[in-house]
């Protein structure tokens, strides 16, 4: 099961030892990668390098750099013997000079931008545009072709290339993950992932640990590990590691992926040919054991091949700088090794020794187009690592087959007048929608173990999740061919989705609203890919990620505090207004529209706030697609006008919600105002797009003055339920005229296990206080509401201490139900 | 190295085989627990079971507290073997009945509130009180004694235990891992910590990975791994693996902790022996390896041991509920097994019959009073892993020498007249108290592996950074004893953190700014902790948390996009008002001062915003003192009253700014209207103290009106040059008087690799932009001030344009620094 290829030589080979054209192709490489970090000028060194030829500023990170075209080569090789169609995840993503060079070499720059030609105009404009203003960032980033990962907060590479693997069986996709990178806790988690993977339906992962030792300042705790532990380690999560270790060939202090001397040149070919052999050993694994299982052979645990490979930092910079300080194979290799090259000509030397160390001469010809045997390597059209059709998904994605919502819409007779569980109700929608893509397998569910708990089981009656390792007994609804991805870990479910996504799927991600926090860093970070994609012209546009948002805090009344918090809102509402959508549905029917729109939109991530208990129902469909249409509207049917003549411009006040509870709430302060204060003029609004609150300018959702005043009045005071921490509705408010008579009663950052009326009461988000907020705050009540107001305290105390003291259950005291 | 017990039994014990003691005690607690989650009276069944006696609400979660209690007794039986102080981490927060069951049975709880004697009366309020309106939440939380990990979002139980087990040398930390838990990525992480503790100054944990196979409702990932792949698995990571399978020992579908027949009890017995057998064999491992490493005799890789447990879910649960479904041993038994009791005579009976199992009647006297032998098995006084010190941490905490701040002060003439590096500053400071607490071994510095990349690396002059394992050459700053805790992940340096503040020590966390919102799911469970630990009376108060955010967006010009992201302040404006601060010292001065505050505060959270680069200083020691005690104020040098008489009421425009980079860019501004636009009477305000902003009913920092005005004047517009989203400065202004006069520029989310100009300029955040702003908006300059904006921004342009063209510096093109 578990085959270790030692440094040492002589095992057969399916390269010839002679063919050093791999070797060759990675000088050239590495060349350019090093070119890219210090020249603007005299590219391939026609003339002695002058203190002119140097960027400005220098930047970028050469440490990884060889180590990623050292493997970016390898499965060059591996898919011109094989044919096998490969994605490249490319966790370091600080070591896009590399990644450059070999898309210019193999010609896929060319492709997407002719001035990034195979020749030295060509050349020069690749490693002048690099980390220059208006250029290439100096991370990997959606401007570069090939990538769906952008590296630059470490730790979610593997996961995402286990997402671009699921449902496309003839892929492989290698990830290449650094040392660093390791020690994440997403990607320590992730190891775990073949256990999830289907070798039948599902293509393969094909990890590359990447050991070069040291991260930015230290050790890393991977490139400590002996060769037995790192076994041990990963034979433990399942897999069968390989081991390439390049730094037992020889001393490599010095530059070795062939240096002017021929033992460098013979030393480089043999790390060549010893990372080919894991490779084609690995694809082979990888071969047999999907043939195994697609004819029903399914072994007891479906092991793959992973390779740890063990280069050193920096390889192939000089062995010490001018002052003696070591560089190749330390930490100090990390960034620019030889920072000073502009004002001190030892350093300038230096380099100069270094780039002249891989011949260029020999590489590139008169033009500066590579050597003929250096086109070979790489492979052609679309089997190129950079121009694998997966890696710009968008051009892949068909439209979901997106079933009608009326079989499953949820019959309203009259505002109230119905009962149902919005989740449950969208559940029985989704089961459509798994049905109708059991064929193209195109669309996924990611969770973390919560699908039954958010009332969302009803799917799993069409689709089991995945899972490959035997189960105990007992165990329910679990298939190796199943498309739904439960794993108690919001970081795998967020990062499987994204590869999913990227490579030109569909899906959806439930989740329990107060540990979607726990991917925001994540989710920062896809929302910056999103963002940047958009602006690449060659980018197709994928589907939008897609988050439904439940077991919210409001109804966390059994598991309490920790259970509690809506801070993702805020967080999206820092993202780049192109970018996110916060729905919050009210009921079951606004919540089918609101999710069939945003699987059908692309390039957004969408937010959607929904509630998976029993609740009482306000729209029937029709009304629902045009209270979503409009985002936010008058209630008529809540409202009250006081026994006044109608007057629609001038309530005494206005109560606004959104989200369920809140909604509820709200709908409460106007029945009990009806009672307590029925001379009241109340205007019931509910908000179901977050967006349309801030100014148009702000937001493209935002409504216009005479849309916002049609909902809100002009002048009246509103005292505004909302789902979320107040904050949120503050900041979106700026800007508006009057923003200050705005009341926002929402989250306080108050819970624990109790009733859910204790809950809204710690918040001051009852429907009492929101009632006597209103009556206080009234146009014209200023004498009267007070009195009324305190009542309406009064009742909500003698609720509670019933409650505390009897456990008696306040919605029962209360006996309230919304009757129009 | 590695000893595995099987469940074979026979192994010579350090138990007495007939002595069923803990047996008894698990029965007495695993009826406490069950009676928690169902009775509100009746609580030892002195009369048949009737629906009256349930509690109206069903919640808790009965399938781990079993395995909670078989390691909270199995722990409590070597600590009275081995005096070995224990702190006990319990990831499974939800499975809080245990925990609160031997709490009640080891006195702890009588303890701190005597209405839970150790008798019927006490044993009553106990049961009812749990998962009711007022009472004890389901979860664990800070209201428990013992508990320093509240285990709602799981996944971060391992690195608090390892940082609770720092600078200890003769604690003991166990921890329990739950098999749902250790699907996270923090968890799987943290399973590297060893590397990180140091046998000789350092206590140890002892990790117990308990598998109960499932979690809500799937099977877990370790629940499926087989003895060789756990064995394998956490020997690699380092560990010496003990495998204590009770599922082994026979057909655990019924209850067996000592049920009716004696084969029952005998098997019961038999997995308290196992358990304490392969507890002694861990012990003695750890007392080994630390005696050796004490002696000066270092082995080449610290291995400690840690368990895995496996026992059924629900372990004790009847076996089929009424309808057939099967309870105990599956996933059914997640939550409350049989929620139907209170409708269900069936249900109510086969809970009645459950609840009898376990024989009540021999385990509580007449009185309610544990059988007296149940009280010798849980150890003493603050040996009781309820009562040990170290989970009231605040009660050992010992102020810090704070060095005083002069020797370290940046000597400042006049604003501008000299240059330093905040942070740079600021690690001379932390070097003196690094030294200060060399024998306290009190404070320690966390962070991502970026301590040298963020000028913070003097501190390594003092003390190293900790690492066990043999690192490559070389390396530097490396020391098993080291004091600064470097590992690439976030998630570990919080909970290293965490649990090192919580059992009464202090610390500071260095982070990129952009980066910390990996943490964002842990503050806001952090920032909860504090504040319920605030409401518990016998909480000794904690030292705070500190972050010291840099590298910030601004500055990273050559990182880029991914490395841009200051959203951690929005998520920390969320928190409660008595948790959280945010402070942006403009200069290294201010950054003293507030970083000597912070250390000196409790019970906190303290973000502290601060800037790497070598940059102008504005402020003297005495100077920044006197700001930062306001929190904010007017900056007079800066200031220009446009040859107008002195009118500090009546600026016609203010510049303020929060942040070090908006300073300069404000300064500048104030110095590009002093050429463009000589008679313009602008006001400069510097905001070093964030919450000064919002109005003081929101924040007790919030300045009153007449401090307000003193800053911002009146009614003046206020251009606001912000470090972070412009929508965090939005929603603190809600509710002062007219926050639309706030014209707020801040990060919009826009950057690439770049220079540092051209980041501020694609966010309108250039001294020009700025400038531009304020001369169009001032006071009485709507026709003047649209040429002067124009002029200003085509400078902007120019510069750009040359910056991209010719790859100028910005900052030499404009040649502009502050002269007062």
């Amino acid at each position: 099961m578990t085959v270790t290829t030692s440094g040492s030589p002589g095992a057969p080979s399916t390269t010839s030892p002679r063919d050093d054209r791999t070797t060759r192709y990675r000088r050239a490489a590495d060349f350019v990668a090093a070119a890219m970090i210090y020249l603007r000028d005299n590219v391939v060194l026609r003339e002695p390098l002058r203190p002119e030829h140097l960027k400005p500023r220098l930047l970028g990170h050469w440490g990884t750099c060889p180590g990623i075209t050292y493997v970016y080569s390898g499965l060059n090789g591996l898919v011109r013997r094989t044919g096998q169609r490969t994605l490249f995840v490319v966790g370091p993503g600080h070591g896009a000079p590399a990644v450059h060079a070999n898309l210019w070499l193999e010609g896929t720059h060319a492709d997407h931008d002719p001035a990034l030609s195979r020749d030295a105009a060509g050349l020069a404009e690749l490693v002048r545009r690099f980390s220059w203003p208006g250029g290439f960032p100096s991370h990997l980033s959606p401007q570069v072709p090939g990538v769906i990962h952008e590296g630059g907060e470490l730790g979610y590479a593997l996961a995402t290339a286990f997402g671009a693997a699921l449902d496309d069986p003839d892929l492989m996709v290698a990830c290449l993950v650094g040392d660093g990178e390791a020690e994440t806790g997403p990607t320590a988690g992730s190891w775990h992932c073949p256990k999830f993977l289907d070798p039948v339906r599902c293509g393969s992962v094909l990890p590359v640990l990447h050991l070069n030792g040291y991260k930015i300042s230290s050790p890393t705790i991977y490139g400590t590990m002996d060769d037995e532990e790192l076994s041990d380690y990963f034979r433990g999560a399942g897999w069968s590691p390989h081991i390439v270790d390049v730094t037992a060939l020889r001393d490599l202090s010095t530059s070795d992926t062939g240096g002017a001397d021929g033992a460098d040149a013979e030393a480089g070919a043999r790390a060549d040919r010893l990372l080919a052999e894991s490779l084609d050993a690995a694809h082979a694994e990888i071969t047999a054991l999907r043939q195994r299982c697609r004819e029903g052979d399914w072994p007891g645990r479906p092991v793959w091949p992973m390779l740890v490979v063990r280069s050193p930092k920096g390889w192939g910079a000089p062995e010490r700088d001018s002052r003696g300080v070591p560089l190749a194979g330390t930490f100090h290799a990390h960034q620019v090794p030889l920072p000073d090259v502009a004002t001190d000509p030892d350093q300038l030397a230096l380099l100069e020794e270094w780039l002249r160390s891989y011949r260029p001469e020999e590489l590139f010809d008169e033009d500066g187009r590579p050597a003929p045997d250096l086109l070979e390597v790489p492979p052609e059209g679309d089997l190129r690592l950079g121009s694998v059709p997966q890696a710009n998904g968008g051009r892949l994605r068909r439209d979901l087959p997106l079933p009608p919502l009326r079989p499953h819409a949820v019959d309203v007779p009259s505002p109230g007048a119905a009962e149902a569980g919005a989740t449950t109700t969208l559940a029985n929608w989704l089961t459509d929608l798994m049905r109708a893509t059991e064929d193209r397998r195109d669309f996924r569910i990611v969770c973390p173990d919560e699908l039954e708990s958010n009332k969302l089981g009803a799917v799993l009656s069409t689709t089991g999740r995945a899972y490959t390792w035997p189960v105990p007994g007992y165990s329910e609804h679990l298939a190796t061919d199943g498309r739904v991805m439960e794993v108690l870990s919001e970081h795998l479910c967020q990062g499987f989705l994204q590869g999913y996504l990227l490579t030109g799927r569909h899906g959806l991600f439930p989740c329990y609203e107060a540990f979607v926090s726990i991917v925001d860093g994540m989710v920062n970070q896809y929302a910056k890919f999103l963002k940047m994609a958009g602006e690449v012209a060659w980018r197709a546009p994928v589907a939008s990620l897609n988050y439904l948002l439940t077991s919210e805090g409001w109804r966390q009344e059994h598991n309490g505090y920790s259970h509690q918090g809506p801070g993702f809102i805020n967080s999206m509402l820092n993202k780049k207004a192109s970018v996110s959508r916060i729905y919050l549905p009210p009921d079951a029917n606004t919540l089918l529209v609101v999710m069939r729109h945003c699987l059908g939109t692309t390039n957004r991530i969408n937010v959607v706030v929904a509630g998976k208990q029993p609740a009482q129902q306000w729209l029937d469909l029709d009304a629902a697609e045009a209270h979503c249409r409009a985002g936010a509207g008058v209630w008529e049917w809540a409202c009250n006008d006081g026994g006044r003549p109608r007057d629609p411009e001038r309530p005494d006040v206005v109560l606004a919600c959104a989200g369920n509870i809140p909604t509820v709430e709200v709908l409460g302060a106007a029945w009990l105002l009806r009672r307590h204060a029925p001379e009241l003029r109340v205007r019931v609004v509910n908000v179901v797009d977050l967006l349309v609150l801030p100014p148009p300018r702000r937001h493209p959702h935002g409504m216009d003055e005479t849309e916002f005043a049609a909902c809100f009045g002009d002048d009246a005071p509103v005292v505004f339920g909302f789902h979320g921490y107040p904050s949120a509705v503050h900041e979106l408010l700026h800007g508006r005229a009057d923003p200050n008579r705005f009341h926002v009663h929402g989250y306080l950052e108050e819970g624990t296990t109790t009733t859910p009326y204790d809950l809204l009461a710690s918040n001051r988000m009852t429907r009492h206080d929101l009632a006597a907020a209103a009556v206080s705050r009234a146009r014209g009540w200023a004498s009267r509401g007070g009195a009324v107001a305190e009542a309406l305290r009064e009742e909500r105390d003698d609720i509670l201490r019933r409650a505390h003291r009897d456990g008696e259950d306040p919605e029962e005291i209360t006996g309230w139900r919304w009757t129009s």
